[in-house]
Formats: structure tokens, C-alpha cells, sequence
């Protein structure tokens, strides 16, 4: 199918990258919270491969920070997740499920504790800005809620270690995953975080400053020539194979984070003050979950909704929520939202795609 | 500039007519509320002069509703808004600036009140089913508060009330401007007011249930063959020209109403429960407001971000946040938020656009 073109207003906000990104060849953009993410370089399947081999720089700029500081910055943090949170330190990265009253997911995002009583939340795509300010007006918190001119550029790939090294020296290489410490930029102290929405390894560079942005850009591809640094952008293909859920996509409002296979972050025994607690506690068993599926036959065009997912009857089993060909491991790599009955690794259903009925497995694991 | 590509995923989400709005022809999208918007149909100008002549369908399913019911209903909208939305009656619409704790604007809807304890909000692009639940959670008010099956279908265009009468009868094209009523849709009654983001008159249908989304399409496309009904969406030249704000664009949560033009909506004697009213009560005499304003010279590119606005000595006055040619006024039609110093009518002053420094005029009122 031809790709439809994407209209331009400042409603939906260009970044501090933007200029560099054009001039990298961007071809296409999807929106997220408000803003451009180029999802199109040379095509899929060849920012794919190269992401898996050399490293790449990410205008992720859409990941806006919220940050909160305050006497009451914690206690509205706990609120709004079901991950106790109490014990985080300084230089700490938590990726944190929300929940609204209901155990309906609002957000995914990381949340960094930048020092006492101060944090950014990183976000997916949904005005959480908006849930906070109106928690915390409503609560009446001693908290400053606000959208700083933050802006991080990710770099990903298994050559991501040499380029930071090289820009911001070997101490930064050090840096743990999902901890942060601070670099120096134009003469200003940023946060960099070995983190990143793919299974590559790298780093998230919190650009403080629009200002700085080309500066930032430039010393990057300046460093990695001979490394064949590219401008990227997050793969569906690679975060399908290493099972990195897409709020908005793989999981909604509608589900909890139990659902969504998050489980693990759900601390049900501390995190008592969350306000999705008495909720999540009630659907602690959940009857449909998130699974990896693969789905045989050829390659299936791209997911612009759900995909019903049915039984040999004929019979409702969920539906796929991403799905891509997988040059990798010649398959299309799925995701899927599948009801109790037919969760189980092995069992083999059908997905109604667009392009017609093809037989979808269901695996144990994701493929990375 | 040619325009980038838009990638699919079912994060940004389809509508119940896109399949329709696709056969219709639609070659480009922007992204509002998480869904997509169709932005080009022929071409902006064939779009607009027929606009102007006829009569369109536009998929704003993008419009989404926040329904709000229960004994807390009522005092839940007003904390948001600085409009006194007491005395609406129940079959009333309202246009309402909504604000944050710092009389900053969250979004621009329509309120439409549809019974005691009742109402939707019709939004513009930002979250505010995330603010309402935040608000509601932190006061523990009575009410619910969700996002509906309601999509809006807009009839606009000189002949919509031709059509409209046709589809749904004489009575309901007595309907009064920002007064709705009720019509039956495949055996279901559903809203239609009269409103809609365009000069041309016409209605808003809200369709309530997506799988009548086709039925509804069709009804109108059926009985108005001979008016030249066509697919369309709203037009930047067209809005402009009317002085149509759009969220995001001409006001963000950095302005305040009164900067955004919309005095006339804060009812600061009133509203007193509005959680900004203390916060607008101090900066109820804006040194910034919108104007509209004239570029001379050459059609100007497309906006994609604010464009400075200097005086003849080259000191900041402002920014330009919309702007486009326009065929029936023969120049560039456009809006500006102004310093104090330059947006009396009459000012003159240069902007700052990609392609070059233009004139700039500023004018007593809009074009129609």
C-alpha cells in the first residue's frame, strides 16, 4: 500500500533534531505526543540490519519528560504506579506501568530519579502531564509539575559503546543499565542513561536545551564516522523480537498491566498507596495476556488495527497487536493479546490480516 | 517541500468512516488526539473553493468525546473552565477555554450538555480524559468519566442545510446554532448539533457506535449526489480566514484566554470555582493576544513551526502561528499572537519566514 503524507502545522512539534533529521534522509515520521518521530530512513528492512550491526543516533525527542519536584514529588509518583518506587536511588532508571482508579494502564515510561524530592518521567504516548497536574491540583501537593525543554537522542546499536566512549570518554561506558549520571554538553551538565527502546544496548542522551541540539548531533557523527554511525529510529521489527511493548499499540487503557505481562512491576504488597491498588489486587489473574506469536506464510502487511485472532472454530482468541517480517529469522515476529484458553506456548490459531487468514503459534519467548 | 510519508500503526488510530475517506481519495493525514485526521483531498485549494461552494463530509472522529456523568458532573466541568457553565440547558453547546492552575489552556472543546448530570466534552488535541480522571481522583468527586464510541461526522458548506434536510428532515435544520437535537441512525438516536469548524455553516453528527459509521456515510453521500457532495476535512485557508483558533497552533499551554482572544468566555465574576480563576484574575490584561494579520508579497510556505515577528528595528513583537494563501483575498491570510507594542490594527512589521523576511499587517478583525 502507498504510505498516505503527513501534513505540517506546529500543533505537532518538530525537535531540536529535526534539521539534522531531514538532512539525514528522513522519509517518514509517525506523531507521538504531539511531535515528529522519523520511522523511515533507507527503508525498514536496511535501518533493521544496520541497527543490529553498527550504531545508530535516534531523534526520540518524543519521549517528553515530566518533571516533578517537590516535598509530595514521590508520593505522586507511587500514586499513579503499582511499582513501589520508595527505594529508588539517585542515579536510578525505573520503566514504571501507570494506572489510573481502575488498573487501566495510562503510560509506560521510564522514570529517572534525578536526586531527592526530583524526577523526570519519561513518557509514551499520552498527556500524563495532564494526569499529574490534575492529581496534584485536585490532592492539593506541595509539587511542581511542568514539561521541561528536554529532549533525548538515543544511541543504539552494538557499536554504541565505542561512539559514547569516544564523544564523552570511558567513565561513561561504565555507567550500569538503567542507571544515569551526567555529561558535559556545551558546557552544560546533561543526563545520559544506558537505556534505549531496543535490545542493541546503548544509551538516552537527555538533551537539556533545544539550543544544544544540533551542537549534540554533530559531535556524534563527527566521533563515528569510521563506525558507520546512520540516523535511526526505534525499529518495529527488532522491538518485536526482543518483546518491547508499544503503549498505544501492544496495550491501552483497557488493559491492565497484568495483561500486558507486567506483573513483575505490580508490588502489591507495598505499593499500597497507588490509586489502581484495590483494582489491581481484584485482577491479579488476568484472563487474556500479551504473547509472542509467530505467524507462518508470507509477510504480512503492515498492522493499521488490531488483527482478530480466531481458533480452529472459528471462535474469538484476541487479536495481534504489532506484527512484522523478520528478515533475521525469516518469519513474521508477532504480538499478541491472546484470552487464557489459547495462551499456552505451542497452541496454534489463525490471525485474519487484511491480506487474508494465515496460521499463527504461539512461542514461549520473544525472539531476542 | 515535498511532504514526508506517515507510517501505520494501530496506535494511531483509524475511524469508523477511514475506510470511506479513503475511497473518497484522501492523499494526506495529520495525527490529533491519536487518530487520523485527513488534511487533502484533491488539493488544499480545490478543497477549500469547494468548501466554500458546496458541501462536504468530514471525518473529525478525531474530536473525541470525554463523557462526564454523575452528581459531581456539573462541578467537575466548571473547575476546568472560566466560562460560567451553570445555566446551560440541556440541549446546548458551549464553547469553553479550559484551564490549569496557572490559567494556562489545556484544550478549546465544545460542551455539549446533553441531560442534568450529563455532558460531553468535543476536544481538541490534548488528553484531557487524563486531567478529568486526575481531578476526579484527587477530589474523590461522584462521577464518571470515560471516552465514549462517539465519533463526529461533520456536514459543512453553503448546501448543508439542503442536505441535511433531506437526510433528516425539515425540523432539525430549524436547529439554532449551537443547539443539538436528536436523529435516528440505523434505529438509534444520536446527537446532531449545529456547529462545526467552519465558516460555511452546517452540523456535527455524533455517531455513537463505530460499527454505523459506513451506514451514516453512505445516508449522506446517497441523498446528496446532486449537490455535489464531496469528502473534505476542515481547511487551514478557510479557518484562518474565519478566525477559527486552533489548539496547539495559535494557543498552547504557555497563553492564557485572554491572550488567546477569549476574554469574552472568562466569567471571572462567576466561575470563581475554576481551579485557574485566581491565577487569571492577575493576568487578566494580557502584554501579548492574538491578531489577525497580512502577509504581503509571495504565498508563503507551510508553517511547521512559529515564525518571529520583528518591528522595523528588528526587536522581537511575536510570532506568527498560522498562516496560507488565500485564492478569494489574494494574499496571505494569517494569525499572530502580538506584543502590547504592535497589535494595534494598522501595525506594520516583518516576519520571519523560511523562504525569506515579508511584510506584515496587522488588521482590525478577520476576513469573514
Amino acid at each position: 500500500m502507498q504510505l498516505p503524507y503527513l501534513t505540517a502545522s506546529s500543533r505537532v512539534r518538530l525537535t531540536p533534531f529535526s534539521t539534522r533529521v531531514e538532512e539525514a534522509g528522513a522519509q517518514a515520521y509517525t506523531t507521538y505526543n504531539h511531535m515528529h518521530l522519523p520511522t523511515i530512513f533507507r527503508s525498514p528492512q536496511e535501518d533493521y540490519a544496520h541497527l543490529k550491526s553498527a550504531v545508530q543516533v535516534w531523534d526520540v525527542s518524543v519521549e517528553r519528560q515530566v518533571e516533578i519536584r517537590g516535598p509530595d514529588a514521590l508520593k505522586l509518583v507511587q500514586l499513579t504506579t503499582p511499582r513501589d518506587v520508595s527505594r529508588m536511588k539517585d542515579d536510578q532508571c525505573f520503566y514504571i506501568p501507570m494506572v489510573d482508579e481502575t488498573g487501566g494502564m495510562l503510560n509506560d515510561p521510564i522514570l529517572l530519579k534525578l536526586e531527592d524530592q526530583r524526577f523526570w518521567v519519561s513518557l509514551a504516548d499520552s498527556d500524563m502531564l495532564y494526569y499529574y497536574k490534575g492529581l496534584a491540583n485536585g490532592l492539593g501537593l506541595n509539587v511542581q509539575v511542568f514539561e521541561p525543554d528536554v529532549c533525548p537522542l538515543a544511541v543504539q546499536g552494538p557499536k554504541a559503546d565505542a561512539l559514547v566512549g569516544r564523544v564523552f570518554g570511558p567513565d561513561v561506558v561504565e555507567t550500569k543499565f538503567f542507571r544515569h549520571t551526567r555529561v558535559n554538553i556545551a558546557g552544560k551538565p546533561m543526563v545520559i542513561a544506558r537505556s534505549g527502546w531496543s535490545l542493541q544496548g546503548g544509551f538516552e542522551i537527555y538533551l537539556d536545551g533545544t539550543e544544544h541540539g544540533e551542537t549534540l548531533w554533530d559531535m556524534l557523527f563527527e566521533a563515528g564516522a569510521d563506525l558507520d554511525v546512520r540516523a535511526g529510529c526505534p525499529s518495529t521489527i527488532e522491538r518485536i523480537e526482543g518483546g518491547l511493548l508499544s503503549f498505544g499499540n501492544d496495550m491501552t487503557p483497557e488493559h491492565t498491566p497484568f495483561e500486558a505481562g507486567l506483573g513483575k512491576y505490580c508490588h502489591l504488597e507495598t505499593a499500597t498507596s497507588c490509586l489502581g491498588h484495590a483494582a489491581l489486587v481484584e485482577k491479579r489473574e488476568p484472563t487474556r495476556q500479551v504473547r509472542p506469536v509467530e505467524i507462518s506464510g508470507e509477510a504480512v502487511p503492515a498492522l493499521r488495527a488490531p488483527w482478530p485472532v480466531v481458533d480452529g472454530n472459528g471462535q474469538p482468541a484476541g487479536f495481534v497487536s504489532s506484527a512484522a517480517w523478520s528478515p533475521d529469522f525469516s518469519t513474521n515476529v508477532a504480538i499478541a493479546m491472546l484470552d487464557r484458553a489459547h495462551w499456552s506456548a505451542g497452541s496454534e490459531l489463525e490471525v485474519q490480516t487484511p491480506a487474508g487468514t494465515q496460521s499463527l503459534m504461539v512461542r514461549d519467548k520473544f525472539w531476542i
